[in-house]
């Protein structure tokens, strides 16, 4: 089922990329350039899957909001790598959009991938109760209280030490919330109770955290080509591997993944299926 | 009414400042830094008197619209401050935010703002149709087809010259948009027909036209301190008085304000008391 909902996202993408229409010569090129890149879908696909399990004649129209949930984490990537931040040359396998075009764009790419993700989820074919679900949680998670305050800390604490509370806290804020969140929006579109909604949204918190132990870990053990970004660049930077080592990293990486793949027994069998559909490739990666 | 008005959302604005609750020892004042520093406030202030104009029992329950608007437009300042773009070291009469933390800071504030507008939209005390009414409206004209690509235009064509066609885009997109659309934002939590809504987003483009060319004349014969911020930094920028000439310039602006004054009497004599209150100091300014 996931190969089939991947490829009805990546053909509403390309059917939905952002236009600008304007006579600026390389504005709406630079806009598609990094949506375009491959990528995972990591965040549309955990929500389109949550709405597959529990009422998929609900999955065409929530395409738009898969997509808002791209757009947001694109933005995130792009302004992620810039020189003031970590001045990567190198993301989704392609050149990073500063290098590519120039600095100017990529702050204006990401700041217009950012707006028009609202721009998406209020023109989406849902009722507006649900919109206005998404939009609250989605600006939060990905806001101020999210993946922002998550990002400050990280920049801020470059060339110091935070302790693994901090560090559980900054990942938490610039990665977990927002794959929280996507999993929550899933529930929300197909208007399922609070406790649900909340047990998706804690399962994404593990999930998140998972994801970024194993990418410090891909980060200190794959070369560029194999990561297909800009590796080895977190030499000064708050790290698992930094601070807990690459033995210990490891084997928080598998405890986790074990209590995930637990929790997901927890749901309903069609949430479990298309969770693991998703998931199984990043459970128990290291022995 | 005006300065009621004004000393109510300056209170509204002090005591819901964005807060960032972590251990980021300046994060939180960093938002809240340029949002402090004295503006203008007058695209909410636009809006709400509207609102007041309309249904003044509505103006408190717009006020975080009101804010949400000049979130909206402080993260676009913070962001054409930086050194990719404009490189100002003033605003607002204080430094600006890179200069006074660094980029990465500057960045991730902007960020912050533009999201949390619509955390603030999607959560103020008015119905779900008109929150979703703002929401599409305001993510279009300060987004892809409205502030940004005028932005991304004004930066790219910095040093190669634009036509006054071209140059009249760029403005109405970088500056006239957002302006028509504080307008138009009034008229929706009025719930006022499509006429009037149109109505006041055209007068406002030319309102934000005008602006733009006084605002080119400030930058050509103001100083620093005058201004507070920046100025004459916009000698390779394509402006009114590097196409058109001072001269011509100051005619422009006044026929535009000429043209301004008379389409204000269209509209309702709550209207009209309401707009001339904002909106005469900045008519007839040049003889």
């Amino acid at each position: 089922m996931n190969n089939n909902l991947l490829n009805d996202f990546e053909e509403y993408l390309k059917n939905n990329l952002p236009l600008s229409n304007s006579f600026h010569p390389i504005f709406q090129d630079s806009l598609q350039s990094m949506l375009l890149a491959s990528g995972k879908r990591f965040r549309p696909m955990l929500m389109l899957c949550i709405v597959d399990a529990i009422n998929p004649l609900l999955v065409k129209n929530s395409m738009s909001i898969a997509l808002a949930l791209e757009y947001l984490h694109t933005y995130s990537l792009i302004h992620d790598d810039l020189p003031c931040m970590d001045d990567a040359s190198l993301r989704r396998g392609h050149t990073t959009l500063h290098k590519q075009y120039d600095e100017a764009t990529a702050v204006l790419v990401g700041d217009a991938l950012n707006t028009h993700s609202f721009n998406l989820i209020s023109n989406s074919p849902l009722s507006n109760d649900i919109k206005i679900s998404i939009i609250k949680i989605v600006s939060n998670e990905c806001g101020i209280n999210g993946m922002i305050i998550g990002q400050a800390i990280d920049c801020y604490f470059e060339n110091s030490k935070v302790d693994i509370k901090q560090l559980e806290f900054l990942h938490i804020h610039k990665t977990a919330k927002f794959i929280a969140c996507a999993l929550q929006t899933g529930a929300i579109i197909c208007n399922v109770n609070k406790d649900l909604q909340n047990r998706l949204y804690n399962f994404g918190l593990d999930i998140g955290l998972l994801f970024q132990i194993q990418d410090d870990i891909i980060d200190k053990t794959s070369n560029q080509k194999e990561a297909l970004k800009t590796t080895q660049n977190d030499i000064n930077k708050n790290s698992f591997i930094n601070l807990l080592g690459l033995k210990e990293a490891i084997k928080s990486a598998n405890k986790l993944s074990t209590k995930c793949q637990k929790d997901i027994k927890s749901f309903d069998i069609n949430i479990q299926n298309n969770l693991n559909s998703i998931l199984l490739p990043y459970f128990n990666k290291y022995k």
